[in-house]
């Protein structure tokens, strides 16, 4: 990281000041050239970065100015946690037009910190800028830790592995809806604007042992079920008939709605997997079957086709 | 990191073609959740964030595709120098205007990816997206390692402490102005176009234990060793007479000018160090003197004024 020209210094100060969370992973923060982290013996180190981009993964018109600083941070919590590891510090470089909007700076700080806080996740660093254009644009990275060769990956789903999600799908898809409509949000939660991402099912999963492959849903199940697929070498057939469907959510957006950050995981036939995990309802959704190339299937053999997350715009 | 939308796939396409280069500390690279790092017993981890703005970090009417991606990497591996640690993993996060001239981008990626090859640093992840604007947005992060405790940091200068410099300063400066005014570049090198960090110092320097304190310079001189005046508690008294001018730079340059990358350090008065460290000149330019508030003079006793750099707009 770099010191900050004059028009910068203040932008720094609000985000310091809105930096109160410790974690003893963090041995220099904010203000040398590299943030420090501490590894224990034994462990490895996990890092994700997302970009977080006004008008495509976030509206102010849509998203309260905390809204948007949870979702940044939690889309990069959602990929550690599908790793089984545990997050230790993030870094958010933040552009910002001229001019922008102090107070809605310190209410997606707020956001951000709120979810940093709750799961012991330190603001170690990062950089700010002046946007040129008119979009606030962030990129978050989350980093975390654990034990050597213990990460779920998308690779290792085998013939015969029951598929699971947790939680439901498609809330985020439909309460965004609501929000593009101007309509009262009459769902459960807020998986759109306050999405949870699910550290402790991921930290369970990574301890017993039982994943085979594990990966969040962020594009859409019918587009990450397939990610699993191409890595490992399998396919997938889902019964749509036991997708978890989210309070106001349709068939369509649980499929391909994305935004969920809900886990997706492969279990051996044998496991017996609970229906909750940490406190998370889990459900089988289907088996990991034979074929060629990577390809997901309803009960029946017909294709899924991946639909994917369609960006705000 | 998430899956890419289908615009994105081209992108993600080109970004992997350029990866060529591996480091053994990356055990998982792209394509997963999360890139996982391996961390050898004993050591600990650095962290640096940088973003790179076209119009503010590079234009593309004065720097090359090939200069711009080269710059943006060499940020981050400079704070890694500054350090003392040894790069292993970079990330890049990009945002590129919808229609974005795709052969500027492999000269990017090749820039970015030669000097990566240069230090064995693997791009391990990163994200893409569509800027909003006509701008080009990225941010590079850069991680490394080194043995615990062993960190260079700006805290740690004490009174009687020589100040010293790597190679020269102002010349990037000076290369910027004749870009900016369109005449030939008659200095030596190209500090502006292709800094080089000093890894090999930073890992000199750390090894021998000689710096009680370290920096890169990339705001300026001006300002810089004001940040480890105030990092220390102590006062710097600088002899501009000995300021190692760059071939064509002004003195103005060489204080204010920033982006040299060039290392800036203190070392007991009692430590010889060498006039060359790792094949770089290392030149003394002053001494840490006592006196409250971070303050950088000039023999005489006159304030230096932090100059800082000045944004290309």
């Amino acid at each position: 990281m770099t010191s900050a020209g004059t028009g910068e210094l203040e932008l720094i100060r609000r985000i310091k000041a809105n930096t109160r969370t410790r974690n003893a992973g963090v041995r220099v923060g904010i203000g040398d050239d590299c943030a420090i982290l501490k590894v224990l013996t034994g462990q490895e180190v996990v890092v994700t970065t997302d970009l977080c981009l006004e008008g495509r993964h976030f509206r102010r018109d849509w998203h309260s100015a905390e809204s948007a600083g949870h979702r940044c941070l939690a889309r990069g919590l959602s990929d550690v946690a599908a790793m089984g590891a545990r997050p230790v510090a993030a870094f958010l470089s933040v552009a910002l037009p001229r001019g922008f909007d102090e107070g809605w700076f310190d209410g997606f700080m707020a956001g951000f910190q709120a979810l940093a806080a709750r799961y012991d996740v330190e603001l170690a660093g990062g950089d700010t800028g002046e946007a040129t254009g008119e979009e606030i644009m962030a990129d978050v990275v989350v980093i975390g830790a654990l034990n050597k060769m213990r990460a779920m990956r998308r690779v290792g789903a085998r013939v015969g592995d029951g598929i699971f999600v947790t939680g439901s799908l498609g809330g985020a898809a439909a309460e965004l809806k609501a929000l593009a409509e101007g309509v009262a949000w009459a769902g459960s939660g807020h998986p759109q604007t306050f999405p949870e991402p699910r550290m402790d099912v991921g930290l369970t999963l990574m301890r017993r042992g039982w994943a085979t492959a594990c990966m969040d849903i962020s594009d859409g199940l019918s587009s990450d079920l397939r990610q699993i697929c191409a890595a490992s070498g399998v396919r997938a057939e889902v019964d749509l008939d036991r997708i978890p469907m989210a309070a106001g959510a349709t068939l369509e957006q649980a499929l391909n709605g994305g935004e969920d950050y809900e886990l997706l995981f492969t279990a051996m036939a044998g496991v017996k997997v609970p229906k909750q995990l940490a406190a998370v309802w889990v459900t089988r959704i289907g088996t990991m079957i034979g074929g060629e190339g990577p390809l997901v299937q309803v009960a029946g053999g017909e294709e899924l086709l991946a639909g994917g997350w369609e960006h705000l715009a």
